[in-house]
């Protein structure tokens, strides 16, 4: 296996030598290939998908859009260009005491980057999700350590972005997959002297496992383990008091989404006792209790879902205030669970992530204490505030906690359903995941696998076209401390 | 010491929860402040600090100089406010099958943050260097171990920043100096659970032992260790025929720099066979007899001098060209050494830097071989390569492996001096950093300290500036797609 990966690796290397200089049209060009032989895969995809992970087809159309529009932006982030943040400071050959050089930066891609995808979403976090969209946008190449609970549909996603590659005349080895099940293989990739970077989804055992494999390593690189969150929510009284309704339809939705296996569900609720606070509740499990109950991915989620409610639900001062007890192989039956503040406080259990349809609403005596709960909760890829503009006039203290431990605040909203966007915060401090300075979701999560390359007077024939003075590509670059899209001639 | 260490830590980060919200306009009148009360130290500070080194007092006018100009260019980076990286996808709220949110991103500063400051810039990298520079223009608390070879120097500058944060009614533990010797120090610092982030500028051993601190820490953080390089140069025979003369006083001089105590030092020389490379070394060995030899900062960095000179000079094939051999306490003698490229591939002791007036010419039997050596070098803070458009044109390849290896890519010129500019890239791959992706010197040295923040729909009242759909700083921000500096409205 060892010499196996080991020529993999190197393939890999080769291919970066050869990929790290390929054009932003062209990488546009195969990344709008790679959605194209995605979609040509047809419903053979959704139905593998849906068989491999017990969720319904009809989200895997949603999902299967939303990972070709990924590959699309990323097409089109590189295709403009401005992305390589170009710098240039021009000379000064006259500058007293010494003359100033002609110095010009960009980023440039990192090396092989090593994925391990998702089980939780097959496709939009997985073989062609968003690392491996970021990473082969950013100009490195990829190899993809297939996700057992899902190998077929990890196959053929491979298989499209393969087809891919052969019709945009690549380096052959720009993409490669890994199948297998055991964890040595992760290891052995992670410690190859020529991986560049990992990218991981998943969770904080398995993202911890990895980032521990590479502190073994004798060149540190960057591991990105993105792996969840409580996401805990804030109930402000006068929204309570205006759409406690809507807010319970919302939130039942957001706490069952993919049966609760999103790592943006809303697993802490806060708020201050109060009678809108108990309506809301009552609201919320009747909501829950209209919804049907699913199987969960694998046994392996189910398990840990099961063991967790046990855990916390039989905990003293932890009251079940729904239960669903569906029956079914693999069922994860929707749990929405009460606590005092006071008991939270006491028993950090609780402020664990539990991987499924569950919710714990925190009751505080008073906005002193919540504020305490908030300051001790731990990193987090979101924090939500529901809150009328009053409520939030009064509660800018939390506000300004909040950015402390998360990478995305929602406002009177949901935490489920991240967008996939510019300005897209996916990460958090950790345990969130284990660099909170990147996100993993959107455009931005190209800065991952990048690094700066600062060329001192380099003459103009030989500088990459992002940097030569006439900006033959009229990307956004800073000149002398200006921002333009104009030559510097 | 813990206690006292914790003190200081909890200071740091109720600072950090005040600070963090300061404006750019103010931390721009706290950093010229910094530098003010920095210059108003007078000779003091220069004579202290040339006492504690060995090192002229012209060279630390210099310094000084660099050190202000750094704090000022830092303080006018985040007064004009673009740095935050602004990114705004504005809501779609008819969005089809489900509303687009508004969604806002910037860079938020970390938290409290440890700089361990190097003995060879007791200024400019050292208490108030570079590392303290941008972390205070991030918005960030810095806590400075100061270097026991320089603790007067330290404590003097320490007391102008301290006085630069009372003159600007800051927090008062904004800025916090360590006094001590001992390496406990830096791991208590290191692994304390409210540290945000560490720079450090100094040896590998020294870097790698914090880094290896940090890792022993539950929650993950960025260590910056800069730890130097070897810097190869290589010289093309063009440039060689053309202008000998020119090159060899450019590297004495540069070879010489700070008694070689640069982390710049061009320490390694790559040339194929031929009478010009010969010429070269000889007029390169005669400026350097030309040149007085000096005393080196302290006993442990001339002890690690002479005995790693000891190990190398010895060494089979290694050939002395010129060794200064000069009398007195601490001096470091310049020495120059010559091998074949088969020798120094077969001996990786030559591989690494000596700290001091040293470098080896690596003769190459043709350009394959040179391709080879070239190949192998671990990472560099610089390459350099001397050549005419001529020669540059035919040895394109060699260009493209220097991006593997190197933060800076340096065309016909030497890469001591590092211009502290905005295109400025001082890091680079492993050993020469623990972390390739950023740099240490250059206002984008800034970019070590954040981590990006989303707001989702969040009422513009509440938004920072930098994110109000007014622009009241007039920043540059990407607003769906487009760079501007316009309104949203």
């Amino acid at each position: 296996m060892i010499n196996h990966l080991n020529k993999i690796m190197e393939q890999a290397y080769d291919a970066y030598l050869s990929y790290r200089n390929v054009s932003g049209n062209s990488k546009k060009k195969f990344l709008y290939a790679i959605a194209e032989e995605i979609e040509s895969l047809g419903d053979e995809l959704l139905e593998t998908a849906s068989a491999e992970s017990n969720l319904p087809l009809a989200r895997f159309a949603g999902e299967r859009g939303r990972t070709c529009a990924q590959m699309r932006a990323f097409g089109d982030l590189v295709a403009e260009g401005t992305w390589v943040e170009a710098v240039i400071d021009k000379a000064i050959p006259d500058r007293m005491p010494m003359p100033k050089p002609d110095m010009r930066k960009m980023m440039v891609p990192l090396g092989p980057i090593v994925v391990f995808g998702a089980s939780n979403f097959p496709l939009a976090y997985s073989t062609a999700g968003g690392d491996t969209a970021s990473a082969l946008a950013s100009g490195c190449p990829v190899i993809v350590k297939g996700h057992p609970s899902h190998p077929r549909t990890s196959n053929l996603v491979s298989g499209a972005i393969q087809r891919a590659v052969a019709k945009c005349h690549l380096h052959p080895f720009v993409f490669q997959h890994v199948d297998g099940t055991s964890f040595e293989i992760g290891k052995i990739l992670t410690q190859h002297p020529m991986t560049a970077g990992v990218g991981f989804t998943g969770s904080l055992s398995g993202g911890m496992a990895i980032y521990h494999y590479a502190q073994q390593r004798e060149a540190p690189i960057p591991v990105f383990s993105e792996m969840g969150s409580t996401n805990p929510v804030i109930l402000l009284k006068g929204a309570l008091q205006l759409k406690a309704t809507d807010l319970a339809k919302s939130f039942a939705a957001s706490i069952t989404m993919g049966v609760g296996q999103f790592c943006t569900n809303p697993g802490i609720m806060l708020g201050v006792k109060s009678s809108v606070l108990n309506h809301f509740t009552s609201l919320l499990a009747l909501e829950l209790s209209m919804l049907p109950s699913h199987r969960m991915l694998h046994e392996g989620i189910h398990k840990n879902y099961t063991s967790g409610l046990d855990k916390v639900l039989f905990d003293k001062g932890v009251e079940t205030v729904y239960h669903a007890h569906a029956e079914g192989n693999l069922v994860g039956s929707p749990v929405l669970a009460r606590v005092s503040a006071t008991t939270f406080l006491q028993n950090p259990d609780l402020h664990h992530e539990i991987f499924g349809p569950f919710s714990i609403i925190v009751v505080c005596d008073n906005k002193n204490q919540l504020t305490e709960v908030w300051k001790i909760l731990k990193g987090q890829l979101t924090t939500t505030i529901i809150g009328t503009d009053h409520d939030l006039e009064l509660n800018k203290d939390l506000i300004d906690i909040a950015k402390n431990i998360a990478g995305r605040i929602v406002f009177n909203g949901v935490p489920t359903g991240v967008e996939v966007g510019n300005a897209t915060v996916h990460g958090g401090p950790y345990p969130a995941s284990t660099d909170g300075r990147f996100t993993s979701v959107g455009t931005e999560a190209i800065k991952r696998w990048v690094r700066p390359l600062c060329y001192q007077d380099c003459p103009d024939f030989l500088l990459p076209d992002e940097l030569k003075n006439i900006n033959p590509l009229g990307i956004f670059r800073k000149v002398n401390g200006e921002y333009s899209r104009q030559s510097t001639m």
